[in-house]
């Protein structure tokens, strides 16, 4: 009934993942972000893209600095949110020096520059994104301020990222968020276990399950995270949410058909449908 | 026998205004920017923006910060330039809080993320341009590295960046260099008349009175301008060097037909027919 090369769980062409704010910074704090987490995962993911040239991209979650800039508020008026784009800048730059100490070629990339809204709809133009990949070098992108067509700027979260890629030749795409939990809890304690399966087209299961959501984490945490996967499925996209280990043997997995995970690493997996 | 709408001399659609980095730092320097200076210009700037909604686009010259990064090379191989992104972001944020500070919505964007050449040619994806424009927020892009068909980075120089814009909708559009002479002199010093018009099908006139590069400029100085500039004419840009002036009361002959610019106005005109 599904057509496995447009709603995943064979091999993707191109995975996106995201590694989340929380594996590498204190969301509480400002300015932190933890260099050797970064480097760590730096390796892995560098492991991950060499292994699978031109198929793999990172999105940087904005962590404390991304926080940080859209708590401040120092701007105000239709552009207010305008510090985010520097703020989630310095993020991707962290990253970027990270690869290049792990000998990656990577390129940082502002989302704001490829995406906008308007009044014919979103515009993606993620030219630079194919080109980057066809020749080998790694995108580097994060959760960005973007135009809307009220010529306001609204935030993209770095777990709504991954769609701008969704409209371009990078298909199938399997989304992968590395987060600080292993998946959507069942229960209401970290040790209850992760919903395995979600499908898109009724995600209100899961939202029974969520969490409440933290005062001090600007993307909504969990619920966020689950409106954009879903959003993202629904056009197609596998997702896949799974507790990051900086100290992992490897992500290669991430690039394995879902039936070939380990079967002892639990993940929650957002789509049209049920994986095999 | 040329077409005004294509040529220009007519009012252009779109000004793009180049700020030379020598009219706001000095390039012997890696880190001095003249935050007073770039105010002062970004006062200019936004009356002209405001003057004419939607028609305006500013360049910022990389001056000190960006030739830093390229002189410094803490980076090697493919992309050994990439610091350039970063410096050049510096630079345009730096212009982006000036413009705050004047009241005018103006929002930096990474020339790498909308522009790459590769087997097929270069590609533009400026949409997010139009749409800045469309909304009436003044787009501030600058020098930046980009990806080359052969998969390195190569530095696409401020003078180079009004290129990016002359493939979509925003012709006919004039190019404007504010720099710190008053054009193309015809002799040796600073006190000898400019070149009035330079046929950009014809430029071997102008090389003949270009000054000797100084060694410390990484752009070419006048030279690098001239092949930038008329580059863009052939491509049916009407381009202008003209001296800037921080405390000048207007510029908003920048977007009047070439004839109606002030008669005591010393400019060099590079385009593909001579300006009534």
């Amino acid at each position: 009934m599904s057509d496995d090369s447009a709603t995943g769980h064979g091999a993707p062409r191109t995975v996106v993942v995201k590694v989340g704010g929380s594996l590498v910074s204190d969301k509480r704090s400002d300015h932190d972000i933890d260099e050797a987490a970064v480097l760590d995962y730096a390796r892995l993911v560098a492991d991950l893209a060499r292994s699978y040239p031109g198929r793999v991209v990172l999105v940087a979650g904005g962590g404390a600095l991304g926080h940080g800039a859209v708590r401040r508020k120092e701007h105000d008026g239709r552009l207010a949110l305008l510090p985010l784009t520097r703020a989630t800048f310095a993020v991707k730059w962290v990253w970027t020096e990270a690869f290049r100490a792990v000998g990656l070629p990577a390129v940082p990339l502002q989302a704001m520059a490829m995406y906008a809204e308007g009044g014919d709809g979103p515009m993606f133009q993620t030219g630079v994104v194919s080109r980057l990949l066809g020749t080998g070098v790694l995108p580097v992108l994060s959760g960005d301020c973007v135009l809307t067509a009220d010529g306001d700027l609204r935030i993209l979260g770095s777990d709504h990222v991954p769609g701008i890629l969704l409209d371009g030749s990078f298909g199938p795409v399997r989304v992968v968020a590395l987060t600080d939990v292993p998946g959507i809890h069942t229960g209401r304690t970290g040790d209850s276990p992760v919903v395995p399966y979600l499908d898109a087209a009724d995600p209100s299961r899961a939202y029974a399950y969520l969490w409440p959501t933290a005062a001090w984490d600007t993307s909504g945490a969990m619920r966020g995270k689950v409106d954009a996967f879903v959003a993202h499925a629904a056009r197609g996209a596998e997702c896949v949410i799974a507790r990051g280990d900086r100290k992992a043997a490897s992500l290669r997995h991430l690039m394995a058909p879902m039936a070939d995970w380990p079967k002892d690493l639990p993940r929650t997996v957002i789509s049209r449908s049920r994986p095999a």
